[in-house]
């Protein structure tokens, strides 16, 4: 219903920009063949709890870890996250293990914060925050950007529109679940915003099967679907102990399952590429 | 499927304070038997164009002017309204007319800006931005909260204890129509949701037909029955010239069409209550 | 996405058929300014029940009975319907009463048992049966289509065209709410349905406030809606013992909160016409 | 919200039959690591299209042949399909080929017809056509049951009961899109049905790419992720003329792009198995 006004050719758009963008994270590259897998927990809880998961995903292969440290969460009595400290922990994992960090950042008033973090993550809730897309665009740090849970695909390009057009080339996109009907699941995971966005822009793709389906039971086979429909990576939640978790626990993988289901995924885009 | 973490008794609910709350925005009381109807453009978009529709509805018998300066659009490329410019406008038409200021605010930096605007508007997009919403929680202005496309109502309301909790009592709920499958409307009204709201919490309940259905033809039987479900107020998009409007045209009623709207609605108000 | 075939004028487009039709259940006149409301129970269960209901539903001013005795329930082990046995004391409630009777068909095969009932209704789960509906668009009686719980205006009004271009052009809709996100509500009234319908088409359209959100403490602000916004007539569960009915009790209201809701009603219709 | 009545134990359940049930066929086993494809196009045309793409598909690899001689149709102007002739042209396919037959039934006066088809087709808008569920439960033919577009997976599973309920233990279930907001894609294929069906059910599960995303240039991709998911086979379309087919044509793969995808799925089985 809504017209909205379009470049001549969009910078986040295939015409544009024919072959895949690459985006650096550190030393990871995300797009183009690679296959990134970025783990972590929800949340940053505690020392010992980040630098025990920083360890265990890093040897079953992950690339990159993440961890919540500004949360937002539906109610405000729910755990908000550590704020700086836990910015503080990330940065003393990532000195630890090497892995480049992903964390989200909810508002712009806390850009000097996050300056040694490698990727600043844009929440689904935050997908049409206008102000903190433009405030991201204006750095120079990879953005990895969730669909909101009821955005359309040309609205969560025209998302990314925002980044692109302030400046920043570093665009990752992140399928994460939508809002259905359907409640047995915490989200439906749209496997077809995959290729679709594969299709219609040049911007690498990831997609997020823990929080699509909200039950660590059904993660492994997400996570294996997403591949095989091309995603150039997966973000993954792992957590030491799930029934402990301060939020999302429902959906972790404990270190174990997530060091399984990384074989699969080796097996799997082994095939695919063969 | 997300489990979230309540206080004993939520600000919000109606268990807590059973009396509706009203709240105050300059003379124009909202809540508790008023009926309150908010007119005006999408966008302010000249001098002109803002102080003639703000004589026009005031004439109509709007009891507060709406008009965006800040707004939030889907693309980058899209009008993005005039900012402060836009703000200074409003407030000379409030000047002239008496008529109480409604208008978006997208961005915690600029609440200076908006000291003498009457009331804060959150957009949809906005309804868990929660950083902003803080941020307004520390404010002791009236907030009228839109409701996300896809929120559900326990979700709306856990963003108005956002506001509650920091604080400010005056908060204003707003219905606007859901996303749904059917596209021959902008959104879909959730007409439930006024009696709804009404039952879980004693803040106001406005009704926006205009954003609910996008198509000015069926903004009267929207704003009607909205009135006869309940609701203690609504919102309507007029401009002077609908096919001229930088924004939102299709669904905006001319000043004409509204004063019509106006007389049928005090017809059902009076019918209701007598 | 689906390209559908067209005639170059559907038989239910206002274009092709400017005025309004009037479809006529026995006495009772539906369409055209008249307002029609359908009161009785979810389900058939005895002849006391629905006898009585009758009696109350008659003396609160309700023009027609309905009442289910061939019920599509989600779960083979649900409760039925009493199928003949229910037709015999729908039938033997008309006469006592003298209103004429609505109650859904399933199977075709039954036709003939429906031979004395005045409306067929079609429930949404089988709007888009298309052999049950040319069956009934072989006959000549009046046929109450539901909305499919996702179906598109475009789907209902073909699934009318259906029952129009067998012959039979006594048709009404019935929006009953969509299926959306929100469960708090067991549908979501689509309100804006009744003015679409209206402008598209020139059946009469009812609208069914106790299947659209399923908790008779809504039913009343929902059917208020509906009449504002301009539906000829409406659907209510009426149940005398709400918590002992076989299906659908949540939503039932009692004899005497209907006939409280009927003044109501009246009260709406009179300053909707003054 | 509504509450249905359950068995202690549903016939569908896993925990009443905890191994995988195989459905045969003709001599194709579907379910317990088999994995079966079912190719050929919307709408049986002709005896030379019926005949030359089931002779494709075969050599490609698929397993079964699909054909639609009774054709639901959104609008009564479409193509209704060749019907009875239609039945006669894809059994003569199955006597030149070999390939066991599925194809929709939509009435149960039908039933006779198709004696000789291998697998009855519910399509998605009966999966709630509680009679034909009947109908078709007092066979011992295979019946493969389309999810609805707005069926919850216990719906869906609650639909197969009603045929299980009746005695016919030959059920195979098939993900084949939901309806959402997203209107890019035709539907959204919900990936995650795949894994949650097997969990739930002991039934065998296939997913339809082809009528999920309606678009050929995405069926591949939907593919791969569905075999990927853990799905018992694909049910995929085909047309020799895609541009040219009567019905659906947007999104069927020509043979050879279907002799590519099944290179490739089998490499996906490969790999999976391994």
């Amino acid at each position: 219903m809504e017209e909205i006004r379009y470049k001549e050719k969009m910078l986040y758009s295939r015409e544009l920009h024919p072959d895949d963008t690459i985006v650096q994270a550190g030393e990871v590259s995300i797009g183009r063949g690679g296959f990134a897998v970025i783990a972590g927990p929800c949340s940053v809880e505690s020392e010992s709890q980040i630098m025990g998961i920083a360890e265990a995903v890093k040897e079953a292969g992950a690339d990159m870890l993440r961890g919540g440290a500004y949360k937002p969460r539906t109610s405000p009595y729910d755990f908000q996250g550590l704020e700086a400290e836990g910015i503080k922990l990330l940065l003393k994992a990532k000195q630890e293990t090497g892995l480049p960090i992903v964390s989200e950042i909810m508002d712009a008033g806390n850009l000097d914060l996050f300056e040694d973090i490698d990727v600043l993550q844009i929440g689904a809730r935050n997908m049409q925050n206008f102000a903190l897309l433009k405030a991201v665009g204006q750095t120079d740090k990879p953005v990895l950007i969730k669909r909101g849970i009821s955005a359309t695909y040309q609205e969560f390009l025209t998302a990314a529109e925002y980044v692109l057009s302030e400046g920043n080339p570093n665009v990752i996109l992140c399928e994460r679940g939508i809002r259905t009907f359907e409640t047995y699941t915490r989200s439906t995971m749209d496997i077809a915003a995959v290729p679709v966005l594969k299709r219609l822009s040049h911007l690498p793709v990831l997609a997020d099967p823990s929080h699509a389906c909200g039950r660590s039971e059904l993660v492994g086979s997400l996570a294996l679907a997403a591949t095989a429909a091309g995603a150039d990576g997966l973000m993954i939640e792992v957590h030491s102990d799930p029934k402990l978790a301060l939020s999302d626990g429902r959906q972790s993988l404990t270190p174990q399952q997530f060091a399984e289901l990384m074989k699969k995924i080796r097996a799997l885009t082994g095939a695919l590429n063969a």
